[in-house]
């Protein structure tokens, strides 16, 4: 019988990620909706992991199911990290996907090819009330800014991110291939590894 | 007989605060304008030093004249350091002060006040190519950043920067009680006493 997470987003893209990782790990996880009337958390923390756990604690506590929850952002290394935990609001807006990266290609607009290096972080969390266990894991991909917008897959910073290695964005694969490498992938699949 | 340099910037408000801080130190200088022909200067460098240096090497070998320059900005803690040498260009189009600032304020607008520490940093050069020296000097002021815009005074983001121990935003201060404190006074006195 699948044990029920629920998971500790409004963000449909992060569900619909995450469920696919999941399910293609083999983890026997039915993953329910974060309730609409579920309490707004206010994202205070100074690290990807502190953030995730606000969440996930959250909507433990409001649902009593064990709650799984990411936080995720982009580090531009020419931007000493940022725009990190401030990613989805990075142009003032929370969620503003086009508005975010527009600002950042500007940002970078004087920034050359060799000092756009980057990573995509993730840290995923459960923590389950029934044991009172929190459980960690975070994931990185390295790649590179591009100097344009390409491809319509994915969501946030995708159409700008080219990974190490490679000459797409991870706008530009499919699901399975940016599951495959993304740092949500890593994380994920790690967590799914625990549960 | 006063000594002429040439101040390498096309930015109004430094020559004006640069040659007020000059004078009101005693220091017998005559500052030129950078003459509009001058080449434009990419700010390639990965520090304000590098980028002063830059700016002053480019004037000092069009005009021949000893330059002076000086590259400056604010450096947000909680956004690890950032803006920092993209202070001028932050909303993506260089030198629109009040589109930085607003976007600082959202882009801020979740961190609590005990996080919103900042500091204003100036490195201010001289490069004389008749000795072929180069002097670097910096000035640091400490401070947070204010919830709104307060004050018509400065430039830049004076409007949202309060100094340490103070209560009043840079932009609200007269501008002999901004040079007094000032990271671009503190820099700049200094570059006095080596001239």
């Amino acid at each position: 019988m699948p044990r029920t997470y629920v998971m500790a987003t409004r963000n449909a893209h992060k569900v619909e990620e995450v469920s696919r990782i999941l399910a293609a790990s083999g983890a026997d996880i039915e993953l329910l909706p974060l309730p609409g009337e579920a309490p707004d958390v206010e994202e205070i923390g100074s690290t990807f992991a502190a953030n995730a756990l606000l969440k996930a604690r959250s909507a433990a506590e409001f649902t009593g199911l064990p709650a799984i929850a990411d936080d995720s952002g982009l580090c531009v290394d020419a931007l000493n990290g940022m725009p990190g935990i401030h990613s989805a609001r990075w142009c003032g807006r929370h969620g503003d996907d086009r508005a975010n990266l527009e600002l950042l290609l500007g940002q970078l607009a004087e920034t050359p090819a060799p000092r756009r290096s980057a990573q995509f972080v993730c840290a995923a969390v459960v923590v389950d009330p029934s044991s009172g266990t929190e459980q960690i894991v975070e994931g990185v991909l390295e790649g590179r800014l591009a100097e344009e917008i390409h491809g319509e897959g994915g969501f946030g910073y995708d159409p700008i991110f080219v990974p190490m290695g490679e000459q797409l964005t991870t706008a530009e694969m499919s699901p399975e291939e940016k599951d495959a490498i993304s740092h949500r992938g890593q994380a994920f699949r790690h967590l799914a590894d625990l549960l």
